[in-house]
């Protein structure tokens, strides 16, 4: 939808409407009393066509408007409404199915490790998380096991048989953690690391794709859809809170963000509230909140002695109140219609 | 705290120091390696004096960094952290105790008004909600019915016994909104209008404030404090949703401050759902979203025929779900640990 | 222009064209491949009324987007891309006049006030600044001598002839600033405080109207309107910094606002620096990039002593430095194409 | 500093000092009226120690507030005030030098390359931009040429002699980069990829690094930090515009981050106006504010015909009007106290 400046000469109208049309859409104009609108028909690939045309230069046009969101794999629209579950080594998520993914933050030690897969799995967990590459603000702070995290991780998943979520930061990394990784995670500072999202999208493994932290809902669409495109149709949305100005917590968690991005999309959606919140006071009352609010899963950190945790110790739950918490969350996510999903 | 600068001098140091105790209050410098930070120990009304010192203009100053909280009487601390709960004409709202608040947006006619009022009174709403006087962007749209709407709140009230919430805007319409509110509503827009705050505060009356649409908690707490100061402790708290660059939707609802507020307040805390979403489809699962992160009290817009309302139609819940949804907001809230408030 | 869900059916589109066409405009439909767009042609009454029709919540509706701005008055197109220059006292601002308005954040005494009237009336500021009624956040906090304070800055304005700037906080203060100011300053937390707008409108007066910490420019520019509705045509814009989620400054000065705000408006826009950053070695170098952006206009806070000033001392220009601050501006906007006012 | 709650106990006081010490830093309890105070006295790599204690998470500590800043190599302190000038194939910036770098957005074709970079060359610009590998938010859209647009950068700087400013987004590139560039662009989208970060750290390349849409100064400057800690020196940051909630444009530009970032370090600062503002108009305006407010280079886009652009042309200037802005741009540097560097 192309809008023309109320002082736009027929001449001005006339040049957009030959343009679109030179890109293979129709162009059909409204002329109403202050000004004209003109309405480029196409479909997505002729839209991005349409893009190229420089058409908010031109000489006359006010705005471009577009119509049709700008991605289409994602979309609710290609399934016809139907909603996408995700089949995670036996442990399901999206439809009825709500998955509890826990763990520690980063991997710190056999002992530390273990000692929260078990618990975790114990109270019903249907993923472990733990991360073995950390990606950290400052280059002085620890960075991660790597590739020891990874076999630490790789022990977890043989003694539990919970499915293994960590994260991928670097393609460069990307086979040692195919090795261990069910689910990749890609972070929220890497929503927009386009050529790493396209090697994960050729990877074909499940992937859980973190909101970045200013992103908007069709920002995190489009990154779904550099996946997507790929081949790779397992991929699961994350809510972890975003910027505001506020400065009593970490991040703003925006809960909206689950019934809507259900009505965009067809893809599961999971809610981090550990990293949103940055603190453990929170954790209880927004993982149930999301659990009402309709989402698909939680991702939440867990630490058996958080104030050792090498990091974000503070947000992590108790292991010792884990058990307590996943019923809590359990009996609001079956009010929203949803069932724990465990093997 | 004063933060001294890396290159602050002696002397620069000690003009702070003498400044700091000019004020009435202790300073307790700390030299570390790379720089000194000045603490000022006094209580609110010495930070108060510290404030007008101008010491971040001072020469060798970085900057001065609060430690208490600006507010007292908003304060968990001052109640001990037992929490406050209203009583509004018998109708309950904070501790164990959740309203339901509810109404239509505008006051358009009898016939609205009381068809609206007879429908959330059966489903359990504990007051009833409606505008008189509609803050609207523009100049040319609708701007309420004004007095003949507080008129219509008052058949409306007398016919069942619902206490009234209604806005206020202008301090000189104080004396006719007394005659009908039972709770006087500041508009997220008007959360910083001082001289309306104070003159509420010293009405006396139980006042729903909203939070401002980018306004911290803080300064929440701030505006309440206002209302406080002159006497009158009858203050709800009401988060409606913040501004984000998100344009999914028209606010962000920021579901975490209802934990923080009441680590941070002993008053109760509403939410807004309808004008944090701006439309009707995600009311629902935010409202139960509210209510399991420990809500006191919500307050939704309802309406016989959304299709034909004056204004914000598009986020009125319809008259006719009015029943189940308010059954499944009271599980929910069940499970946090409230009973829904009615008499 | 309505844009319709892909899954709308044709009778919901008939219902929609039907409900534009009952508000007495016009409906314009495309059918794309994917979804039907309704054009609806209309005035700015008619969209006021169309937007009362509920379109958004209407069945098959996906989102109403708004083609004309909302604003007549406050438009460029009004007069025809002519800008308004305001001619205080013969101070003129806007077009080739740029004009420089300084003076205390707060009258505090006889002394600091007319001092500093003298200092920046040599230097070449057009008008004086001065708040006798102060919004603070805290209740705490000073609230400014009142009726005192308008008394010394009428002293001053004999002194020097300089026409006064105020702020007016309460419609009830009306009649005594009308007394003294020669422009009624709005404030960003009353900038949507339509009641007061609409009494300003009525008064004649000139305005200055600052932007809200985080208005859009077309919220500001609806603010302009409820004042100009009222038929008072002298309203300057004021951009004044918005809040962002950088905590280096107090706020984030938008100085993209000054050349859109002229694209969009026949108002003169002003720059206000020293509330948007809070400190001093801020305000040269952004009162230069405003200058050098088109303002018409800089409003800036100048003290004798800053460090004993009652409130924002930090971020006051020294007055003993103002002469060649202002010659620094003047050759900016030189550059820019401006001449400073000065009687 | 770790600020204890108000009903901290002492043996929670005393728990927190000890595990400071634990770290081997210095703790200095402040007593208040209300609470206690710990300042932890250290450096840098015990501020990275201190972080990972968990403190904000132990009982009774309330907030931990940290004082230094996190980055040492970036900070204005370590050069003691003394200003980075970076020579760029003899080419400055820094200091009173002042380095306009112009060019196209992408690499279309070498008729469009090598005519823009004549005219830029000829208007006095110091560096050549161009990208040869573009971050797109759709995976629909033009992903840039690749290694043919490097080959064509390749030649225009053999042509002009211009050294090349060009963009890499994925480590796996990097040999390929540095054939041709002369500095190493960092998009906005990775400024917090780290591995990338420490990739060009290690290539010893200078580096034009973003800042990220919603990244603070700090988070900027700890991105530096990662290339600067592996012994590249030679980093010029970049303001680009953040993320608001006002939609008249693309981003806001952040102005104020030029005089604030010069006194937080001695790197040089860069404005973008292109992509801040996405349109035309704005570009000069913004360009002679970033000059205005003290800035050490402008990277600008320039296209000879933007009309036919594969991407962003309508932010583009016209190649027919650079020597003009060219011009103006010099002229209000030298207000600002720079002279244009060129050869």
């Amino acid at each position: 939808m192309i809008v023309m400046k109320e002082a736009a000469t027929d001449e001005e109208i006339d040049a957009v409407i030959e343009k679109v049309q030179s890109a293979g859409a129709l162009a059909h104009p409204i002329k109403g009393a202050r000004l004209t609108v003109i309405g480029a028909i196409g479909d997505v690939e002729q839209d991005a066509n349409i893009e190229t045309l420089g058409l908010e230069g031109q000489p006359g046009v006010d705005r471009v408007m577009p119509i049709l969101k700008p991605y289409k794999l994602a979309s609710a629209q290609i399934r016809h409404g139907e909603r996408t579950v995700l089949d995670i080594q036996g442990r399901k998520i999206g439809g009825g199915h709500f998955a509890l993914i826990a763990g520690p933050c980063t991997v710190e030690s056999r002992e530390q490790l273990l000692e929260t897969a078990d618990i975790v799995k114990d109270a019903g967990a249907a993923m472990l998380r733990g991360g073995a590459y950390k990606p950290r603000t400052s280059p002085y702070a620890f960075q991660g096991l790597g590739q020891e995290g990874l076999r630490l991780l790789a022990e977890a998943k043989e003694r539990t048989g919970l499915p293994i979520v960590t994260e991928l930061m670097d393609a460069r990394d990307l086979e040692p953690v195919l090795e261990v990784a069910d689910v990749i995670q890609v972070g929220a500072r890497n929503m927009q690391n386009f050529p790493l999202l396209a090697e994960i999208g050729r990877s074909g493994r499940p992937v859980l794709l973190k909101r970045g932290l200013s992103a908007t809902l069709d920002e995190l669409l489009m990154a779904a859809e550099y996946v997507l495109k790929e081949g790779n149709r397992e991929v699961m949305l994350c809510e972890r809170g975003i910027k505001t100005f506020e400065g009593s917590y970490r991040t703003t968690l925006d809960l909206q963000a689950v019934p809507v991005l259900k009505e965009l999309s067809h893809l599961p959606v999971v809610v981090d509230p550990s990293h949103a919140a940055g603190r453990r006071s929170l954790v209880t009352p927004m993982s149930l909140a999301a659990a009402a609010a309709g989402a698909d899963g939680i991702i939440v950190e867990v630490h058996p002695n958080p104030d050792e945790a090498v990091c974000d110790g503070p947000q992590a739950l108790l292991a010792d109140d884990f058990a307590e918490y996943a019923a809590a969350v359990e009996s609001v996510a079956a009010l929203a219609g949803k069932a724990l999903s465990a093997v």
